[in-house]
């Protein structure tokens, strides 16, 4: 069955894109831990991050460093974080999250509670940094 | 000045080595979270792990799972996580963390007391499946 994650990728379940090559997509997490949290994912529907290929995890944090230098032009922070952990969704993620402080990275934080119309302006202001 | 991490990686300041290459270095922290909680550094001394070249960022992470399979070998558990945050030393830095549950890589847990033959068994018990 497919992942959440490749329907999002496949545009049965909508999401909010930042970006996409063929290999790879990013969109902004629901439930986010700062504005312009996001998520970069394979598109080839893989659990654990470490069965990837050498090769296609080696690109897959390529584009996420573009990813986050594009969020960091568009929402200032001291460096973007990232995170992977993937115990609740079976399709590898990497989480990127702006930080100001350590604390900023904490999953135990209360999630932002945005508008649809923020996650739109976060995603287009990401979108015009790549 | 040196960063600690360079400092360790060029043996001034002594370290319970995982592994090593030509251009990455492997450790165990010293205020682990989890048995087998390890610091992939690079040798080349940059700050902001999205200063590293597309090149060397690939080749960072490949070199990192090959050393959380090791982790995962020598210390079973669900999956190993991976952070970056980096906000507390100057030197990129890429943290491995055995999970069994999703809150075991929140950083604010208590950290674990080991002394110093328990970090060489767990080096030598990850070094020995890599």
């Amino acid at each position: 069955m497919a992942t959440i994650f490749s329907k999002i990728i496949a545009g049965e379940i909508p999401s909010y894109k930042v970006a996409e090559n063929d290999k790879f997509y990013a969109f902004l997490d629901i439930n986010p831990l700062a504005k312009g949290h996001t998520l970069v994912v394979p598109k080839q529907e893989v659990d654990y991050i470490f069965d990837l290929s050498d090769e296609d995890l080696g690109e897959m944090h390529v584009f996420a460093k573009h990813v986050a230098l594009a969020i960091q032009k568009a929402f200032p922070c001291r460096k973007v974080g990232e995170a992977v952990i993937g115990l609740e969704v079976p399709h590898a993620h990497i989480h990127l999250i702006p930080m100001q402080k350590e604390s900023d990275m904490l999953f135990s934080n209360p999630k932002l509670k945005l508008q649809p119309e923020d996650f739109e302006a976060i995603a287009k202001a990401i979108r015009e940094n790549l």
